[in-house]
């Protein structure tokens, strides 16, 4: 029977059982935490060959016989520039192999056309105002880049195909101090969403007014699926080059949810103009990326399809902690109509939108009973999520065991949080 | 006998007999490098046994149990603070370890002062101007930088005992658009001096008009000695305690000419103030550095002490190459009086004075001849040598063989563009 449907009475009755459940739970001094996308210890394992894979010939003597323990090679080793321009769909002069976090390629590009403009464009410290659009719920760590760089958010609404596309066509047409767009095409952070075909050809078909507009394409969950025959989103840059717009957009990817979260490698692919540029300002930052660890990747995976074959062992670790989150979720809220969620097929989380007015609090109850979750409203720029209703669940760090115990927490503290609505 | 004490009719004489050995010397079709400060496949030899160091046990299960495959750990594992913090001479609470590159650590200040500010003052981009000394001859990237953020540079003499601080200490005193200055105090690129402490003393106790002052103090060659009982220079964060004015200076370090030159860790030192504010900046700009390369370090070395025997194999190395690069000149053209130079204790760089106005000449002759140099003025801000005479010449990556004949060929080229001048 739905919540909605009962009286007080019934409410409250329900109320104290839970709150004797909850008080049972608390008791127990629970330390549970899904609050991070992080892999898990057993899907750290799964690469740990990796670790002392170089033997001493393939480290001296790379493809065209460069020394890769010393300096020089700017922008990556071929060798991993052919792996990782199959993962994000460029060719191999499209692509600059960064160092262990997409995230600082993001940033960097942000940093530098807030200095230096884009390509030739006014620098953004220059303009009196700069905004980007992000689609919600969203990454929270894009959106501290924006804030950090006092870039103005504009919220866009998303569903199962992505974006709001008649909102961000029209904005990015009328108002010229949009800058960017964050999208996490495949498996949407936090909800899992895949962009469709139609969204990925109306952003590569955009006609911005400010012609440094950006498209920041984070396909960080390009190949994490949990899934056994996933959809796979349309190819960005072809689309863009089909309108000569390859220069609209920067295509990101890392290995940080594929070997290790703190020692993976990072890639940014784009047209020839943008590669360019950026590798023109990466000249100065730096002498260039960890190429030895590059190498290690390289040997680890060898090819593309090495690279695929490999995030099967990574579903198998983490599809059933997605089918607990799930099935905990059908049975304790469902019934109930106090909340839904998304259902991915890939990516590494979930995303729960409880009754407006609660996610705060359920965060706040979860965290009394030891359960350690994402800030409500972290999915959304500056925090701020208008309802207070979304919650980023992260099913991949605990065991099966500790994920269980941790969702019934979860859905114990969406129960009470809606009651505590009701009963107002 | 000196060119300056013949007549033109000798000068031409000896020329004519240059001329000739040039010509035996370009028909050898020579490729030879003294260009960058690269370290020699022989160096970076030393280092093999770190890269299949790691076990099972010290990657999962850190000092404080962490697991350094996973994301965390923002500012680096304790296991590198503690040595690095040693190499640097601050304490474990006063350094950040970076990622691959120090040069990446100076940008990203650098940066963040032009986007941000320093720790509460105004962001330079919204200044007018912006200033920084830069002590001459000096690092070419570290101009670079300045050149890439619009950032004006004031040259700055210095001589066997570092940078002329009667200038500093008055320009800094009187200008608050001077916002820093860049300092290799020990075995400074490319002269090889060594400040005294008396100048360390006068840098911790400048009274800089601009809050924002930073003394960037790139400690690259702290332990990279060619001697055996070298100077080691007065701990600058020491000394600026003294005066409370230890959130004035970044201390830079890194292990790129002591490991693997692409593939090591940095470091940087500071005030908690400064620290503080770097860090804050960092976790908007990555997820932290890579860790397991942290690790790798902190087992191969095992402690300070450990990095400081270390350095003694590439002191064998490299010492023998720089006696060549000396003795050479010493034997050609200290006899002719048409050229000076320094004489390093350490560091990678030789630093050579011609007669005015024939550096550039001196280069192109070399490239002709196959040696290439590094290009004549790159040592000043804007590669502009007021006087076009500074040469730097950097022995360590070729063998001891192609050194002898690049020097050769050096000397022949010093002597020719010489007698060009006077037969002007």
């Amino acid at each position: 029977m739905k919540l909605t449907d009962m009286d007080k009475g019934g409410i409250l009755a329900l109320k104290n059982q839970w709150d004797e459940e909850y008080k049972s739970f608390k008791a127990m001094n629970l330390k549970l935490n899904m609050a991070r996308g992080k892999p898990s210890p057993e899907q750290l394992d799964v690469s740990m060959d990796m670790l002392n894979i170089l033997d001493e010939k393939s480290v001296l003597d790379g493809i065209n016989g460069d020394d890769y323990r010393n300096y020089g090679i700017l922008d990556g080793i071929p060798e991993a520039k052919r792996i990782f321009s199959d993962m994000l769909g460029v060719s191999e002069d499209e692509i600059i192999i960064g160092g262990n976090a997409s995230l600082n390629l993001m940033y960097d590009i942000i940093a530098d056309s807030y200095a230096f403009g884009v390509n030739g464009s006014k620098p953004w410290c220059k303009l009196d105002k700069v905004k980007f659009l992000c689609p919600v719920p969203g990454y929270d760590r894009h959106f501290a880049i924006c804030e950090k760089f006092g870039i103005e958010m504009v919220n866009v609404p998303t569903d199962e195909n992505g974006p709001d596309m008649d909102m961000v066509e029209k904005l990015v047409a009328e108002d010229d101090s949009i800058k960017g767009i964050w999208c996490v095409p495949q498996y949407s952070n936090p909800t899992g969403y895949v962009y469709s075909d139609e969204t990925v050809k109306r952003f590569a078909n955009l006609s911005p007014k400010a012609e440094d507009f950006r498209i920041f394409w984070d396909n960080a969950y390009c190949i994490h699926h949990l899934v056994d025959n996933p959809r796979i989103i349309l190819n960005i840059l072809d689309e863009c080059k089909k309108n000569g717009k390859e220069n609209m957009v920067y295509i990101f990817g890392s290995t940080s949810k594929i070997t290790f979260s703190g020692s993976g490698v990072s890639a940014v692919g784009s047209g020839k103009d943008n590669i360019a540029y950026i590798k023109k300002n990466m000249g100065i930052r730096t002498i260039g990326y960890d190429k030895i660890n590059q190498l290690r990747h390289a040997l680890y995976f060898r090819s593309y399809d090495g690279l695929v074959e490999h995030m099967k062992k990574h579903k198998a670790i983490i599809a059933p902690k997605f089918k607990v989150v799930l099935d905990t979720l059908e049975k304790e809220i469902a019934p109930l109509g106090i909340g839904s969620w998304t259902k991915p097929e890939g990516g590494y989380f979930v995303s729960f939108d409880s009754l407006p007015g609660c996610a705060k609090r359920i965060v706040e109850l979860c965290k009394e009973a030891g359960v350690t979750l994402t800030g409500a409203g972290a999915a959304f720029p500056y925090g701020k999520d208008p309802e207070d209703k979304n919650i980023r669940i992260a099913p991949t760090y605990p065991t099966v065991d500790e994920l269980q115990k941790a969702m019934e927490i979860f859905c114990l503290s969406v129960k009470i949080a809606s009651a505590e609505l009701y009963l107002k």
